[in-house]
């Protein structure tokens, strides 16, 4: 088993194994004192998994509530978000029992989002289910909803209590899912480590599953490392935005449905490293590398957006400070950097 | 000018003075790099007070946008927040800009709680207009929205840059809602400070400039060293809970509309110290002390509502801990403990 200590403002472990779901409620009882645990999942996730959760749970004397909503980034809203709240105080959930999320990236912003605000903060556990949830959103503890005019927009940080990366989970996804996944592994090699990247350009990782739970924990690590220095996003944090900027703008062009979040990021890392190696902002061969790499997962390089159109949704993204913008170019592989442009600068890059 | 420095996860001042809306973009300049500021206010505050604020913003060169809602606790709700999210939206407020709560408690609470939450967090500026708000609100950083189920179930702790305390605001209360504060001002002086209790008992402090300028200080310092020692509300901040949890259920039974938050206060501490008196658990006359001071203040000491009732909706407060639930009582005038009991004692004690 791989283990991973994260130091934020609060400690917690990330644990990464095969068949860890079957005992989560043992892992679970070790970090709270809750009575109650409020499982949230999606429907798709709820079928697979939730009878293994909820039996482990119960045999380790909790009781357990349920709340099960539609799978999708749509539900990643303020109506999903009341439903739960409502669920919440229907089952009595006081400020020491638990919330744990069992799925993909959705459950896990949402309901870290529920956790962060019901009665000012419960305690929360994360149970991720894809590879992008296990290698992103399970450590730092970024939690939102995405609001009508954009993702993410409204939100906060919490710590989990603990995270279970159970990789058997892996093997329900879809060749899809898990290439969206890849797409987030792939910026992990590209921002911070060129062994990581030369990893998974070796070959496609998904059937070995030791190089698999490698590949996941060496992310982790790396994520730890950053969200470590920068709990809050003032500085080096940023650099995880890496293809996020343009990515989030194509997902909002299909309005959220069009395309997932791990394959919007690889098309965003794709077209940001080819301006940059226009530009001499980069190692000459970074894009080539790249786009060799992306191809390997079928991860796409390209959309049918205009970047103009892209452009002008990044200048309402949340990256943007006053009268200015960050973005993040990777000068090499394994080596990233922020650079802040105006408006003007950046739309001149972009367009 | 008094003027109270908060030490809590963040740093900041609280300043209590006359006049000093038309000086606020001075101040305001001082602790934010914000370019814009985006005033949230209700329609009556509006019509009073947002010329003059705006006036000065505007006048240290801040960009200014306004959002007015309806008053009234009934708004203090996830449509009105979803509301000023897209006002925030619109308006491109990004994460380095700020959020002022020009207002009662309910602007402060909503305000502060779309300020904690939109972008995870922007900074925010308290401009309290009512008693209530500039001796309680004004102080800690809970910012909270009601669910149809309850008063302030989904929060987020979040401390404010700077808080004003404009005293002339005052002058333009109704006695009823100069009442209101009054509650609360009582129970500073029943749980922490028996001098202060006698100063606000010796005469009507409404129109005596100074003193209310004194009062009000005081009842901030208490507030302010109670919360810097407890900060998220883990032992003695509960303490500031005295009245409340029968308070909340008085007005939850009221449906939020028909009594206002510090009467309902009053009322249960009033309510709280009578079954107390009986059961011998604190100084003889202490009841009467507290019904008088009250009175003074035209503040009830009765409800028309039953107390199975009242104590079947406590039981659903979030001050509710898994099997057990929390109880301040004053033991006598300026001194208050927690108690702990079981769901059983607490029906026993309050039926």
């Amino acid at each position: 088993m791989k283990k991973i200590t994260v130091n934020a403002s609060t400690s917690y472990e990330i644990l990464v194994e095969k068949n860890l779901l079957t005992s989560c409620g043992e892992y679970i009882k070790a970090v709270t004192n809750a009575e109650k645990i409020a499982v949230i999942t999606d429907d798709n996730v709820d079928s697979l998994y939730s009878e293994k959760v909820i039996n482990s749970l119960k045999s380790e004397g909790f009781k357990v509530c349920k709340f099960v909503f539609e799978h999708g980034e749509a539900q990643k809203c303020s109506e999903t978000l009341n439903d739960i709240y409502d669920f919440l105080v229907e089952n009595e959930i006081t400020r020491t029992d638990c919330i744990a999320a069992l799925g993909g990236g959705v459950v896990g912003d949402i309901s870290g989002y529920a956790a962060a605000t019901y009665l000012r903060g419960i305690d929360f556990i994360q149970l991720p289910t894809t590879l992008l949830a296990q290698v992103d959103s399970s450590v730092g503890g970024k939690t939102a909803i995405d609001l009508p005019s954009g993702k993410n927009l409204v939100g906060a940080f919490k710590q989990p209590k603990l995270v279970l990366c159970d990789t058997d989970t892996l093997k329900s996804l879809s060749d899809d899912i898990f290439s969206d996944g890849m797409g987030e592994v792939i910026k992990y090699g590209m921002i911070k480590s060129s062994a990581l990247f030369s990893l998974i350009c070796s070959k496609n990782i998904r059937d070995d599953e030791n190089l698999l739970t490698e590949v996941i924990s060496q992310c982790i690590s790396i994520k730890r490392d950053i969200v470590e220095a920068d709990e809050f996003e003032k500085g080096e944090r940023m650099l995880l935005n890496f293809g996020h900027t343009l990515g989030h703008a194509i997902e909002k062009a299909g309005n959220f449905t069009d395309i997932t979040h791990g394959k919007a990021v690889g098309i965003g890392m794709s077209l940001m490293t080819e301006i940059c190696e226009k530009n001499e902002l980069c190692q000459s061969g970074t894009y080539k590398m790249l786009n060799n790499c992306l191809s390997l997962y079928n991860i796409p390089t390209k959309t049918k957006y205009d970047l103009s159109l892209l452009s002008d949704f990044c200048l309402n993204d949340k990256k943007r400070n006053g009268g200015n913008i960050n973005i993040i170019i990777c000068t090499e592989i394994g080596k990233s950097e922020v650079k802040k442009l105006t408006i003007d600068e950046f739309k001149a890059l972009i367009r």
